[in-house]
């Protein structure tokens, strides 16, 4: 997601350093992953990255899932000139809550995604195509699977913590309720247990934008030679998309704080029609819709929001209950009082649960004029409950 | 708007029975109507629909205004076998809160709709060809000019009272800022003196969806034939701008109650990519946009919604106290605590101003789930307001 409408400030100083994504092939045949709707994929290419060093013991790790948008590159650059943090680069790195000199923190770009891990804009090795709409379709369990054969494969059986927001907050409930053993802490922010109507409405008509696009055809629309993002395929829809679902991860209030009815190009109005942006806030849209293309495939974009919307801890455990009960992970829940996309009573939901079977957990509903994007934007709220609850955790296992 | 999430009953025994649309031609030339944008049009032609009977005195006159989306047919049916009323059927009708025993009631069409009135999809007579993109620029208060010069042709000095929701509110302010002295009452729903940062985001999200299809061409789609709307032009986009402004016209808890998130086809999931319309919601939403696209015009879409985004009173008049405060109308504020669109404190802007310019204002937030739409679904509650002011209002001027 990551608006643009205020970024935590970072440095170099205190940041991880350059980094580089590192590449993992997964289930080769003949272990292909089963997804849960029932088809097989594999090999499946992961796009990860860590910071950190991981203990002898193996007992420092906390795994980042991203949300709907993210990527694998967390923390740090990419390069000694670039001046493009990884997303979340307020909250890990040395000293910080996800604290480098202390864990070992990973990320990996999801299944389905377009950051290079497999997803439908890669190449089918078995047919040399990209896989278009040929890819199978994918579940957020899907993409938990992925991570936890990563996590595996890295040598880690439990890890310290799983963190996420939106999307990436889906992503550490379902991993509880799968592998209850698996994590000694999990922090889901401004997520819920399953996808609001309001939620799959939006996710809808992104889904619409793209496919009523002629550039779309059907999906594949990458051409023969691997093609740059932004130059093929369906631009003006996804672009569309972006923009609804920009609007959806901010509040009313930052929007009015920020743009109001400040006009773009001038101090009057224009009465023409043709003039696009003639608000600051259309400009704004456009300009997001713009950058998102280059760096988003549209089939991607298809298969993750759909995986959104059948995301439903309840529909597959019988109960919340049920789902969540079964693990000793200690919780932190926090949601934004200005989040009308994961309003608050869908965090509290989970709350509800985890207080029924007895679970420790922490929950605050945030004060932030941001809206959804609060967990990516309001660092320092956020690193004054994760820093503790990571400390604690830790400690109970050794003493540090 | 008009969602069919709810629809209030009505049947033809409360009904004025059955109406014809008249139709009137204004600002013929030499006379055309200067448009705030400072370019001229004319002649304008004027679906219009009046219900009850004027009084000799020509004292019992009430005007609606309709929304984005609404004509001039508010009330009864256009044929004996009909089975659509109008789209305030409730409100209006004998023994009804506009009492067509007792009151005289008028609605047209807009300036720049599609539903009978001179708008971008109507033929210029001095070209012979539809207007498009070269239909001028109008605003809200081009709209209240139009509905002024048939307030008079029909031979009437003052209105009794002004009605109208959203968009139609914001005429009824309009109205009353711009002519003081003809309205002795005003009530204005679900409404805002301008729209919000956020109602512009969501309609420029909207125009671009119409932009972007291929089939727009610029605005000129029409064809040489009339053509049904619906079967030229860009369709997809059309849709797709309904779809996402139908969202923001439903409550979060509305959506939630009618549809939550029940499938549309089966009880359990397809997985599979290509089933647009899974969910109930989804499906919903689709039939919304293809039943739009029946009875609507892209090109009114466009200026309609530019229009709505244009409209400041606060910017035109220099503040609310200077735009309301020299009307002696009695104003009638309501909102609806569900609405996210129109939230209640930009009514509460409205009263502030009436109140410190010492206006006769009753304000209420209504409860209600159904969100913006509110006004057009909670007939019951609005007539236990209307009524009573409308009475009062009129038995100032005159024992009834």
């Amino acid at each position: 997601m990551a608006s643009e409408i205020a970024q935590p400030e970072t440095t170099d100083a205190k940041s991880v350093g350059i980094v580089q994504t590192q590449y993992v092939t997964l289930f080769e045949p003949p272990h292909p992953l089963t997804l849960e709707g029932g088809q097989q994929l594999g090999p499946i290419t992961v796009a990860y990255e860590t910071y950190g060093e991981l203990t002898p013991e193996r007992d420092n790790a906390i795994y980042v899932c991203h949300a709907l948008t993210g990527d694998a590159h967390v923390a740090g650059k990419h390069s000694v000139d670039s001046r493009k943090f990884g997303w979340w680069d307020g909250l890990v790195g040395p000293g910080k809550a996800l604290d480098t000199n202390r864990y070992f923190v990973i990320c990996a770009n999801v299944l389905g995604g377009c950051q290079g891990t497999t997803g439908p804009s890669c190449r089918n090795p078995a047919t040399g195509q990209p896989y278009g709409l040929r890819f199978p379709f994918i579940t957020v369990g899907d993409m938990v699977e992925v991570h936890a054969a990563l996590v595996r494969h890295l040598g880690i059986e439990t890890l310290l913590g799983i963190v996420g927001g939106s999307l990436g907050g889906m992503q550490v409930l379902d991993w509880v309720a799968r592998y209850p053993e698996m994590a000694r802490s999990a922090i889901c922010l401004a997520s819920a247990a399953k996808l609001s109507a309001q939620g799959i409405a939006f996710n809808a008509v992104g889904r619409r934008a793209i496919t009523a696009d002629p550039q779309y055809q059907n999906g594949d629309y990458y051409g023969d030679e691997p093609a740059k993002y932004g130059e093929v395929g369906p631009r003006f829809g996804l672009a569309l998309a972006r923009m609804v679902a920009h609007i959806t991860y901010l509040s009313e209030a930052s929007i009015e704080r920020k743009f109001g009815r400040d006009l773009q190009h001038s101090d009057h109005l224009a009465y023409d029609l043709q003039r696009e942006t003639e608000f600051k806030i259309e400009s704004y849209l456009h300009y997001q819709g713009k950058r998102f293309i280059e760096r988003f495939d549209a089939n991607s974009y298809l298969y993750l929001t759909r995986a959104m919307d059948y995301f439903d801890l309840t529909q597959r455990y019988g109960s919340l209950q049920k789902a969540l009960g079964r693990t000793n992970a200690r919780f932190l829940i926090t949601s934004y009082h200005t989040d009308w996309l994961f309003p608050s009573s869908q965090s509290k939901e989970i709350v509800t649960a985890l207080v029924e079977t007895r679970r420790h957990v922490t929950y605050l509903e945030l004060e932030s004029v941001f809206g959804h994007d609060s967990f990516l934007i309001e660092i320092e709220q956020l690193e004054e409950l994760v820093t503790p609850l990571l400390l604690e955790t830790y400690r109970r296992i050794r003493d540090v």
